[in-house]
């Protein structure tokens, strides 16, 4: 029984969303290494195996950690934290681990460093503006590759991107356009270094792409991670409907202000965490009041949304016609804005 | 040694916090019953014990289970949620617990339901609009004060109330006018009620007027809890000054980005939480840096300020000036915008 705030996980939502992934990586001859930090579990990690997945991404060495007990090939896709030296140093000696690099700096120091052998990838800023080389600087990604070419630990293994930009579009067409000027950036790489670095790969992925294009030309790897849960946001983005978001919370109602249209919840910050969006009809909102089904849901309730945010209270809209339908010690299912940080502050899943 | 993002506790500046608001509390011959959902921290809990406070406040029944260990004084300071009976059933047979309630439905409930003594204050919506009766609505009042009469186990405590709304004041003025609105809802309350019931208190507990005002007449009991780290959005608010906030994220740089002003560190949304503020000069920001001094900090460094949160990424604002002073394994110390969200996120601290 559901007593405080909880996760639930519809997993045949979930699989489905593995399902049609896993059939798209297929389909353009792609190899499909999942990003992990939006689950951050091994039972979900565990799903992505039934369906043929063998490599995984994540963002933290700590991330890395935990999943090197059932994944032996990670790819940890953040700029590389050389203060985590000694246990980037230990993951390298028991799985096939991957890192970025961005600077020469960064390359000699993993190249005094490393004792254990390790791939990196050179990571390439398509316009996100976040992190990685300048992809017209080839005086740069020259340095670096000269800077390891005689490295016995380090090994080239491509160029890597994350076109973090489409989260900003709100159509397919604006995805498709970010992703194909992606795609242009990428091919040019690949054309000018393929010769000196005949197994080099090109590594994208951010989910929007991944969901809703179908053009891949010159790409080998896609690391989407979002796509296993979706949200609020990725349906706004047109990523996904709502009926694909796989995770809602689950809230107590603890008291009902009818005479404001508002009822309070036990689910805040904390939980949800404090990622919002701009909803076209409803404002700046933190969730959605999802329909119940079964032990499940499916559609949303019209009207009902997280309005606000304190720590551990959040505030539904209550619209009129909805009015006493509801009582306290009732449970809302609510989709989160954003899955992955709400995932992350929840720790764990109940799978319905 | 910091290998990743580590939440740094300033313990001198942290005591200094508490005795303050013990002092004031004494000047004012009210009892500090301070909030602990700041710090949740049973050995900062052990702190204001040394500063001789005996009472505290909790916003959730973990909480209060946490808490229980060592305190058998708690308030829970949140709509009650009648799932947790059983729990707060247990609690109640332990330490001396008090709850919330706000209809007569819920008075009704804990009064079939509550095995054990209880407290219990009506909360009261001073104009923050979150949770709380109107305080014109007696009848109400009145109600609930009539359903549990005859009660065993719940006893009346008196009035409670947060003045949430002074989180959007940006003077010293604002917050005492706000914070003298709420002393003269309460003192109809107090003078109503208190011939039926002579024991009834009164508790305050927002950390902005308890901060700024010296005001407290007709009051019993102040439960602030934010002050003992305080935050840059109490110092907007103008409860503090920037060199009373005790507590800072300390975030490995693992890029620097000097083309375009920025650095990025490892130290992100899960870390900092997506809280965020605008500050007049530099618009939105999600934390500043401080200027290191010794093993904590001082004064904040010009310009340098966190302008974007993803998942682990922060990107830091790098001034002309600041240029060439980093490389890629320094430490920031970055204050936060809302240290209650960021405790909870990080789950343990380095006591510096």
């Amino acid at each position: 029984m559901i007593t405080k705030p909880t996760l639930l996980l519809d997993k045949a939502r979930c699989q489905k969303n593995i399902a049609k992934m896993v059939a798209k990586a297929q389909r353009h001859g792609l190899v499909l290494r999942p990003h992990f930090k939006t689950h951050q579990s091994l039972l979900v990690g565990s799903w992505f195996k039934e369906a043929g997945v063998k490599k995984a991404t994540v963002s933290s060495v700590s991330m890395a950690q935990y999943f090197a007990s059932e994944w032996d090939d990670i790819t940890i896709a953040f700029p590389i934290n050389i203060l985590e030296i000694d246990a980037i140093n230990e993951l390298a000696s028991k799985v096939q681990l991957q890192v970025l690099v961005e600077s020469v700096e960064v390359a000699e120091y993993l190249n005094a460093n490393m004792k254990h052998p390790i791939g990196y990838f050179i990571k390439v800023d398509v316009g996100a503006g976040r992190s990685g080389v300048q992809p017209e600087n080839t005086v740069l990604i020259d340095q670096i590759l000269e800077s390891l070419s005689s490295s016995e630990a380090l090994h080239f293994k491509g160029f890597l991107a994350h076109a973090g930009h489409t989260y900003k579009c709100r159509s397919n067409e604006e995805i498709e356009s970010v992703h194909q000027q992606e795609l242009e950036i990428m091919a040019k790489l690949k054309a000018r270094y393929i010769a000196q670095y005949p197994e080099l790969i090109i590594s994208l992925g951010d989910t929007p792409s991944c969901s809703v294009s179908e053009s891949f030309e010159g790409v080998d790897e896609m690391r989407a991670g979002n796509f296993v849960f979706y949200d609020l946001m990725q349906a706004q983005i047109t990523s996904c409907s709502v009926d694909e978001v796989a995770v809602a919370l689950a809230c107590p109602i603890v008291a009902i202000h009818e005479d404001r249209n508002e009822m309070v919840v036990y689910g805040g910050g904390v939980h949800f965490s404090k990622d919002r969006m701009e909803d076209e009809e409803l404002g700046t909102i933190y969730g959605k009041v999802a329909k119940p089904k079964g032990n499940t849901w499916e559609g949303l309730e019209e009207g009902m949304y997280v309005k606000r945010l304190s720590q551990e209270h959040g505030i539904i809209a209550l619209p009129n016609h909805k009015k006493g339908q509801y009582k306290v010690g009732d449970c809302l299912m609510v989709l989160p804005v954003h899955s992955c940080m709400t995932a992350d502050l929840m720790r764990e899943y109940l799978v319905v």
